[in-house]
């Protein structure tokens, strides 16, 4: 997918749109303040000052994906949910698809690699969907051919148009939350996430800044913006973030456009600085959080990200809470994980 | 004092200009859902429809106590804001006396016993207050002796008009936050917090339930309500719970009359369930809380409390997060503690 590719952006209407279809079905999530009392703070760089926390780990299902499948679904034809839909996800997104299209009346079926945890394949078959399980190169193809054959139809996790306008209503709760918001952090993988709040952010509100997050392991958002071309980087290479929400190779071809002409700036952060924001995040937040939702804060808290001084508070979105609890454990007893 | 002594209850305007003079200043906590997936529930008893937490571990300083310390430290008449406070409490209550006085300009003193654990002492010297250390037996007594030799005026954590009043904006938030609400279950200790919710509720919704929740080890009010007469527990008695914050020997007089007047009723709660409690709230609702804060949600998660059938949802008020995070990673790994 070429830079001049021009795929026409998702436009605000969508995502209005997108929010009143889910009224009353996905949460409004809170906005909750992060206190760090001075005599408690890690180190020099640490500070707290007006962070605030979108708090997506408090979404149904534990994190914002929620938000794109549900409207992804919503909109399919109805010739389509007779057919159904399919999905590869072992995470967030696979649980959000099966959820929307129960919800739907709709069938879903999730892909997963054989290699997936059984508490994953089984999370996914209790919210009502068959899962099969194939080989982790046929992970990414699979889909498509079962959805050729069986006329059913892909919800992809982040390169898609509805799904993104879906994932744009947490920006635009942020702005109805915080009406003096300065700035908006937002974790990055895919891009469908960055994309919608920032349909909604420069639409509405073109002066509060969107900025996007990195693990400086998986960075290549940062990259793509700093050379002006879709980079893609290599599964072995981001698979050593922790963050493991966050471990999707590139930005899609349409977040991609997006980012590009709408979003501010992208910055990255260490893997000791996500720990540390974890335990920030516990100790100080009570929030217990996934390493992906620990990013965006993570930069606020250690100094990856300066808002202008004099400018109102900065909004950190925490995408998902579905952490495994013994690595919460090992983050609140100050052990390395 | 005897139980016809007709003290007079707080008047629910008197919790109105609370949470008018309080306003932006006090945290307006979020009202949060507990999700129990289904597959996830802990033995049979566990239930999770329709419980909400008003999450007060998320309030200034991390629990409700600055409600009613800043009402009263606001009502001060001039001459005494000169001469300062003083106030008894290792715990959230003392800290929210200095807290609230250091907003008003005003001395405090916070009498400790000299076993309090150091970093309880530097805590509540890092806001401000002058730390007092006395003999244990003396820690009831001296401040009252205090307050006589200098001019100042002793806040107490709960036998007190204007800490009781402003205690009661939970109970205003709550309404307002949750109009279909059908019971509230709340915390009991010396019985300021409940007896303010009671005020609120009782007068502008008399339908809603409002209901006391001790544990079994301390569980004074329940006997009290059921003898018809205030029963004073002995101290070596209800320090057995590990609810640290709920261990106050008795009610005070003027909740007493609050109680016996306005509450529907006070369910006890064995200590396993509170653990158990504090599990659920970390693993599915990604809260920290302390102990004491957990002992609400207990009582609706294990059927301790049965609201009637058809009836709007139950708000849990989770008191407070000041807990231990030795004690939380054990609870997350599923340690006994």
């Amino acid at each position: 997918m070429s830079e001049s590719s021009g795929l026409p952006l998702v436009e605000v209407g969508e995502v209005v749109s997108a929010a009143r279809r889910s009224a009353g079905l996905i949460r409004r999530t809170p906005v909750l303040h992060l206190d760090v009392p001075t005599s408690a703070r890690d180190g020099a760089a640490e500070r707290a000052e007006g962070l605030l926390l979108k708090a997506e780990h408090l979404q149904l299902l534990g994190s914002f994906k929620i938000r794109g499948a549900y409207n992804a679904i919503a909109l399919l034809p109805e010739d389509v949910r007779g057919r159904g839909v399919v999905t590869f996800s072992s995470g967030n997104h696979g649980k959000a698809v099966a959820y929307a299209a129960a919800l739907h009346g709709v069938k879903a079926t999730v892909v997963m690699p054989e290699t997936a945890p059984g508490v994953k394949i089984d999370g996914v078959r209790a919210l009502g969907a068959t899962v099969e399980l194939v080989t982790p190169e046929r992970r990414d193809t699979y889909p498509y051919e079962l959805a050729e054959r069986t006329g059913s139809r892909v919800v992809h996790p982040f390169d898609a148009r509805d799904v993104i306008a879906g994932q744009g209503t947490l920006g635009l709760e942020i702005l109805r939350q915080v009406p003096d918001v300065s700035a908006v952090l937002v974790p990055v993988s895919g891009g469908g996430l960055i994309s919608g709040v920032a349909v909604a952010v420069k639409a509405l509100r073109p002066d509060v800044a969107v900025i996007g997050v990195e693990p400086e392991l998986a960075a290549d958002a940062a990259q793509s913006l700093r050379d002006g071309e879709r980079a893609v980087w290599p599964t072995e290479h981001v698979y050593r973030t922790r963050a493991d929400g966050l471990r999707a190779t590139s930005l899609g071809a349409l977040p991609w456009e997006h980012v590009r002409r709408l979003v501010d700036g992208i910055v990255t952060v260490p893997e000791d600085d996500i720990s540390r924001a974890l335990r920030c995040l516990a100790r100080h937040g009570k929030q217990l959080v996934e390493p992906s939702g620990a990013v965006a804060p993570a930069a606020f808290l250690y100094g990856h990200h300066v808002p202008p001084p004099g400018a109102g508070p900065v909004v950190s979105v925490v995408s998902g809470g579905n952490a495994d609890p013994a690595l919460t454990a090992a983050v609140l007893t100050g052990q390395q994980f």
